[in-house]
């Protein structure tokens, strides 16, 4: 018999749970759910006769150690900074890990210990990171093979509403951490375009947006993310001319979020203290200019120079009204989530979308090709989310290969080997999850 | 005999120290000079007979409580983090500490037992904070005695060069820190105005300036300082309706300054590694839109909306020219302060010079009056500057005034306590460190 422990058993280890009970009676295993809530994780065994649920504390070192010596391998839904936690004893004790994260600076540095032992730690094997590096990696290794040049690679990918229940003018409505939404893209997002470096500030990031057009699904809006230069030498692409990685909204929606970044309402490093009274017109207001004449409205289209469509879109989220934000204090990153979570929230009717693209300009005998693989995914249920399957199954897949020795690598990886994705994208296709490729000659 | 302890002897230390060594002979000091560069302290000390240079490493624990037990109060110009090494030492041994800087979370946690102790922690004693607390205490107190109740209050302080020596079209010159200069103002500015809070984000930051007369000198411009509303309970203006802390430059530099911000020039969170062959023209246009046509000076006009002035304060300090950068690698900020430290230098024949205004409106027995008071100090030469000066004197006056038991309080503390503020101001006048008072009746 062999023994997984999965540690986290939010929404995101859903799928991936149902994945490892459903085979557990074929392979012979024993799944024991560990979580911090003793309920979720109940909740996710289901009284499986194979699943244990365990509530489990990752900061408790006697039990931590206890149960990866009681496990073959280690899957780690936690939030990304505890990964290192599991990872470090999991070397120490010679039990391989997997985790839907990305690798960090500690989980980095074990490599060379991992490498001795014999351990494989695999991370970014979800959705994003995950799906993308197995099928992008597939193609370039492809192309590549053949003796193709690389000139560009593009690779965009979003979670969003399924059209079917879309009714907000924002096109959008959280499928996942809500928090993440608010807070993306600070900083600088970095990207090379025909050889030049390329860097854009926060406060243009949602201006500078890229339209693509996914199979039949209609047109999407991609703004860059954070960095896609480091991706160069991960997928072997180091003298690529044009490499970008993008996150993709409905048309329209990133010019309007611009305004909450403008207008300061996603900074999160501050705490306002006096809200019990505010309402969240004067919350609009505190970002705006005084002004004696002019209504909020005015002065936030003149503040920020943008159209009716923009301001009936804040306007639809009651960023006008005259009714009580409902907390004490907060961010203002804080305070908008507040907001957005209701406005925005995931009906229990809804289902959601996955849409993932990359766009690939090559060269393969003096012939220049356009290559697009486009993946999109509705989910089944408010629990079985399109979100909760991309980011569950490979995590699950991967468990499954490790344990049935497809998979023999070791030390700190990523996905972007050919052990890896070509198993794990050719299963995912039993759930649907498989990517449509279009090329031309251009 | 006492002995002072002076620690860190850049150039903020130098009237400082001046003033201690110049005094010595008349109270019977020592005056120790320690700095982990000996020769700058041995410069600073300049072979006064009751001067001592020292080679000091704060982080040496024996060496600080040798130095701390010899010293009868210790005077700390290091960095401001660096201060609580200092401080935790001097609290045990029961020294008293001054410093010119903003009172950290790690100092405000030793009030309790400094008091327990008797220990005097004064801090933010220098100009900014320091020499606005001074007078803008004083007056608010004066005005308080009367019956008088404040309902604005803005406070204004900038270092920039002698108008005599200003021959560039930014009317700026280093006088301070360029790091400090380069990186100020990010995240979001707080006030308040006519009882509402008012937020701005670091993107808004330098077009919201406000412009004030100083005197004969002209007009300069204000942006807002990070923080304005925690002054409020420090100077006890609780219910003040306008409070505002900014910082002043010269009509026009603030939105010039604003390009850098809106590229992303300022931002210090990531490293660009591949500089060396870089030019000022590739740099400037790796945060602009590619356009096939266009060029690089027309993008960015295109990019932020900005006339052809700007441009060409941008195009003088060589942001457009096709010379090399000069380093290897560096954050954005890091590349435009290197480039900044050329064009903005201050030369061995200029002279800087402070400004501060504070403002207020008051009622006092139903009329309604506004007081300014400013100050304008300019700098003897580059060693004795208006900022060395403004700085120092208040710290080393400070401790004369604790040393001959004129301040007997303990504590951290700020100087907003008469007992501190009167004497201070009074011996800073012999300096020329003088506010002039102009009040109206509205």
């Amino acid at each position: 018999m062999k023994r997984i422990l999965v540690v986290g058993a939010g929404l995101s280890a859903t799928s991936l749970i149902d994945y490892l009970l459903e085979k557990s009676d074929k392979n012979n295993w024993q799944v024991t759910v560990g979580d911090y809530d003793y309920n979720l994780a109940l909740q996710k065994v289901n009284d499986h006769p194979n699943g244990i649920a365990l509530e489990f504390d990752v900061f408790d070192v006697e039990q931590r150690n206890d149960a990866i010596r009681d496990a073959d391998i280690v899957v780690s839904m936690l939030p990304a900074s505890m990964h290192v936690l599991l990872a470090e004893d999991c070397v120490i004790q010679g039990v391989n890990m997997i985790t839907a994260s990305y690798v960090s600076k500690e989980i980095k540095a074990l490599n060379e210990k991992a490498e001795e032992k014999g351990v494989l730690l695999l991370n970014e094997i979800g959705l994003d990171p995950g799906i993308d590096h197995l099928s992008a990696k597939k193609i370039i290794d492809e192309i590549q093979a053949k003796g193709g040049e690389i000139t560009l690679f593009k690779s965009f990918c979003g979670g969003l509403v399924a059209p079917e229940y879309d009714n907000n003018p924002w096109n959008y409505k959280f499928t996942w951490n809500p928090r993440n939404v608010v807070l993306a893209g600070q900083g600088t997002a970095q990207f090379i375009r025909n050889n030049q470096p390329k860097f854009i500030a926060y406060n243009k990031l949602f201006r500078r947006t890229e339209l693509i057009e996914v199979l039949d699904e209609g047109q999407f809006e991609g703004y860059a993310n954070r960095d896609s230069l480091s991706y160069r030498e991960i997928y072997g692409l180091d003298n690529i001319s044009t490499m970008f990685r993008g996150t993709l909204r409905r048309p329209g929606f990133s010019e309007a979020w611009d305004v909450f970044v403008r207008m300061g309402m996603t900074d999160d490093s501050f705490t306002i203290s006096n809200l019990s009274q505010m309402t969240w017109r004067n919350f609009t207001n505190s970002f705006l200019v005084y002004d004696k004449e002019k209504s909020v409205e005015d002065k936030l289209q003149d503040y920020l120079s943008v159209d009716d469509a923009i301001i009936e879109k804040i306007a639809w989220l009651g960023m006008f009204e005259q009714t009580k934000i409902g907390l004490d204090e907060g961010s203002p990153a804080q305070v908008l989530q507040h907001l957005l979570e209701q406005k925005w929230a995931l009906q229990s009717e809804d289902k959601d979308m996955i849409v993932m693209q990359h766009l690939f300009d090559y060269t393969l005998n003096n012939i220049n090709y356009h290559l697009k693989s486009s993946l999109v995914l509705r989910g089944k249920d408010q629990v079985h989310t399109a979100m909760s399957m991309t980011v569950g199954l490979p995590v699950a897949i991967a468990t499954e290969l490790i344990l049935n020795g497809e998979i023999t690598l070791s030390g700190v990886r990523i996905p972007t080997d050919k052990e890896i994705y070509l198993p794990v994208l050719e299963r995912l296709k039993e759930f649907d999850i498989d990517f449509v490729e279009e090329e031309f000659i251009v």
